[in-house]
């Protein structure tokens, strides 16, 4: 039953060297530049995004995730969201408005995979980059590089898959789209929605807590993610595979690594989600066709480089 | 603020003859052929969709819509939606279940536009056709002609469309995506949602109350919009526009009659609404481009047909 | 039985305000502008193109067509189609090597439908635009607009169809790929080619001599078409018709024309031909089908509107 | 300089299950079936080639291509190029009319790598499968699988790499569009076209003498690339690499094998080419990028695996 959260808001990023992140995110991805703060974070968005930013850059000796933030529908719930995940037993830690450039207050707490994730209800709200919502354009013809269209999701590794899912049903009121079981019946990926998409954000079982996998962005059409691959190695930006279709969501897909080593996926498509559709389910004997459907099989790197 | 109506759930259509209309809904629009009742009635789904069907074609002297219905999350939301229905001063009208093959209670009302909906909460669910969810393939081999993904939402044009506006959003909960607006500040024609969408449902202001515009159904690509003229052609279908791209929406498009003057659109892509999202204002002297962003006109046939 | 014309080598035409031709061909159309001569003359080509240029833009007080040119394969070919054309009992006039700058020697004549032609064998062999010959990248990262690929064809109106045919076929080497016969058996269009492909130039029957109909540009791709279209929009450029798609070659097009009011097209795809195949015929009755597959009828604006 | 060689006429390769060849050849790639001859060999087409066929699958005990064949403008073209092929050192074996169903008298020889080719003018020609020559359609609507649309060229793997660059060229009139050269200066890969395309055969150095590396067809998009990758994972058929981009020629492609282990290309784009061009030289340090343009090095299976 959806709670009030509506979508994915913004996620941090550790970088290890701004000025190259930047090169790689505003020139090569193609997110629109919008700030920077007095830490020295850089914020960017996609251009389709109405909100003010949606990626956030922090430099850092190490690469990987600070946080993930939701946006939720207003004040009161995450007034009321607020008051859940204190009952469910998490700390809530309360950042103040203007800490995040633009951005209101935001509530943070720690899921029991061990990732940091953020709620709030207010962020400056500029419109679609370069078209308006007045007698709006197709789209701006300034963009550049692989002309990512918004911050789409994150896919994260855990221990605990359990207890995370049940957060993020039973106090965030999101859905199970998709799930990997093993032989046993253990769920060994859960790809979570609050909304139509297939995921808003997806776990994958693994021993240690709060790894990140990568941060995905949304692409038009599949001819987008075919430029994306050329401009990666046009760039000799380091590619993990692609372009090839997901099984699961059945998205069209690249990925590769931002220059501290985070990883990104850019893709277009994926299956329509409802809350009366029964979840999809996958064998884990069929996980390298879940996850690359093209090869059927996973190659090393995407399981195990992790920041 | 979302009231748990989910989406479109069916349209019931009217044929001049069911043998005609079945040829060009199953073979050429490619949807699906699932149930045929004892009034005759021919029930048929998009490969994607998981419910048992969304168009239902009933033999008549006359083409145009019956009604169109939405789905809503629950029999709760259906109990309390009716109180509300009645309270904003409609007739509701109570169908039991099983009246449409498979479709549990439906309850109907005629909006201030003089088109009849209905709203439901129940129906068999046999999954997306070909491929259900169990370690689902991307797509199901045997599809036919334009292989129309869902049916998508109606554009329907009548009088009162501020009433009919202010149902749909204090009633049923959806949101006010686009609007086109003339110079006094009328708006004539309002594009609504309950969803990501960029609409589930469209109303133009028009002297007559009930008309029928079009009812549209998904498609994956520009290609597939492609590949939908070149079937058109083929099958000596009578084409009205297209391909081409809207300014609402941005999406992908193009529109055609069935063999009873009813018109279809089939289209791909199209904007995606959050409920934090001003609505997008397009200037009446802007319509043409509007409507169609390439040409910039309207062709009389658009405005004037209708059933 | 080819003779060694190659291709088309370059189109001049006539346009009415430099300044504003400059902004359609380059920045509209994406073409790359890469001289200008002391008669104020500008050159452009597309990116993929090797020569130096493909077209010239003439200011004069009227639009149309100066001339096309087709380059042969070296001197010696040259030479003998010269000897050649006067046979056939043509005037042929020369005109020396850097009159278009970088161009070797041309030698010129009118065919009989009135449009005058050129054949040169040299012309300055800069390389692909951006990614040159030696471990080239898939395309340019700077490239604008439209994107335009290669100058492709002309399509022409003029009376004598006949005797162009017969010039085309027996001095020049092409091969007649598709035509429209009228009932009484007339060719009314035919599209010739010296290359495998659909058409290298063409012919539509016509009252007048020496019409220009327009100036075709190749694209990659129907999603470069319908971006073509949007641009179309975006730059208030005055549109004609498309997207669509032609029954004749088959291509992917859309229609429109520079600020002088000479018509371009750019297309995709299209038919592959060889010099054992049959031509096409297309019924005269097919003529709208045989133009826009689509539509299957013409615009008023396509069969009179020419420069 | 053009000898009258058009284009590749076809393959014969063996396949073990001559069952099994059908249903990946007919039913997966969507060749045409077009016939079967006494010896019990099975003959198919893609639906855009006008010649009767353009692959033989001959049941044998192991895999590999029994000889690939071009078909040259007319029968005086065969008749010379018979006498220079023999001057050039040749044997040159003659094979009756009829032979190969359908098909005139060839003649065979062997190149310097050890392959088998064949030169032949003429083939029956019923046209373009389902639409013909008479006011066609844009395409067949019965069209199965991958569409492949025609047989394409041939990659090759063989040792004596520049005497067959010298026949091809002296002999045979064909162009060298691209090539790999070592640090040394020896060309270890040959992209030989006759066309404007950029290969119809290929050559990879090899110490073994006549290995087969892959028959390549063609698509129309990138998009059909990706619904043939969808097929492949759907028929659970073994796949090498793809969908992805070729450095050399820029096309699009994925590689799969048949079910006795030839490898298959199916492929959209690609560069065009003429004969006044350069060749494209890529350094042979750059060859994984020149294969594989997106991940830049090669499998290994790409290089070892040959039939």
């Amino acid at each position: 039953m959806k709670k009030g959260v509506m979508r994915p808001g913004h996620v941090q990023l550790r970088v290890m060297d701004m000025d190259e992140a930047v090169a790689h995110y505003r020139d090569l991805m193609g997110l629109i530049e919008v700030d920077k703060d007095a830490q020295g974070r850089v914020y960017l968005k996609g251009w389709t995004e109405v909100d003010k930013f949606s990626v956030v850059l922090r430099e850092s000796d190490t690469p990987g995730m600070d946080f993930m933030a939701f946006k939720v529908l207003n004040e009161s719930v995450l007034e009321s969201l607020h008051g859940e995940l204190v009952e469910f037993g998490l700390d809530v830690e309360q950042i103040p408005a203007g800490e995040l450039s633009g951005c209101g207050r935001r509530i943070r707490f720690v899921a029991p995979t061990g990732h940091s994730f953020e709620l709030f209800a207010e962020k400056e709200q500029p419109g679609r980059y370069g078209i308006g919502n007045h007698n709006p354009e197709a789209w701006p013809r300034d963009l550049r590089g692989m002309k990512a269209q918004r911050f789409d999701h994150c896919l994260l590794y855990g221990d605990d898959l359990d207890e995370t899912y049940r957060l993020f049903r039973d106090v965030l009121g999101f859905d199970l789209c998709e799930q990997v079981v093993d032989p046993e019946g253990t769920r060994v990926a859960q790809f979570l929605t609050c909304s139509m998409k297939a995921h808003d954000v997806a776990f994958i079982k693994h021993p240690e807590k709060g790894r990140f996998h990568h941060a995905s962005f949304f692409l038009e059409t599949w001819e987008d993610v075919l430029r994306a691959g050329d401009l990666i190695s046009m760039t000799d930006t380091s590619i993990d595979i692609g372009p090839t279709r997901h099984g699961i969501t059945h998205g069209q897909t690249i990925y590769f690594f931002d220059p501290s080593g985070n990883r990104n996926e850019v893709f277009c498509g994926g299956d329509v989600f409802y809350p009366d559709h029964e979840p999809i389910t996958w064998d884990a004997e069929k996980l390298g066709k879940a996850i690359f459907y093209h090869d059927r099989q996973l190659n090393e790197r995407f399981l195990t480089v992790l920041t």
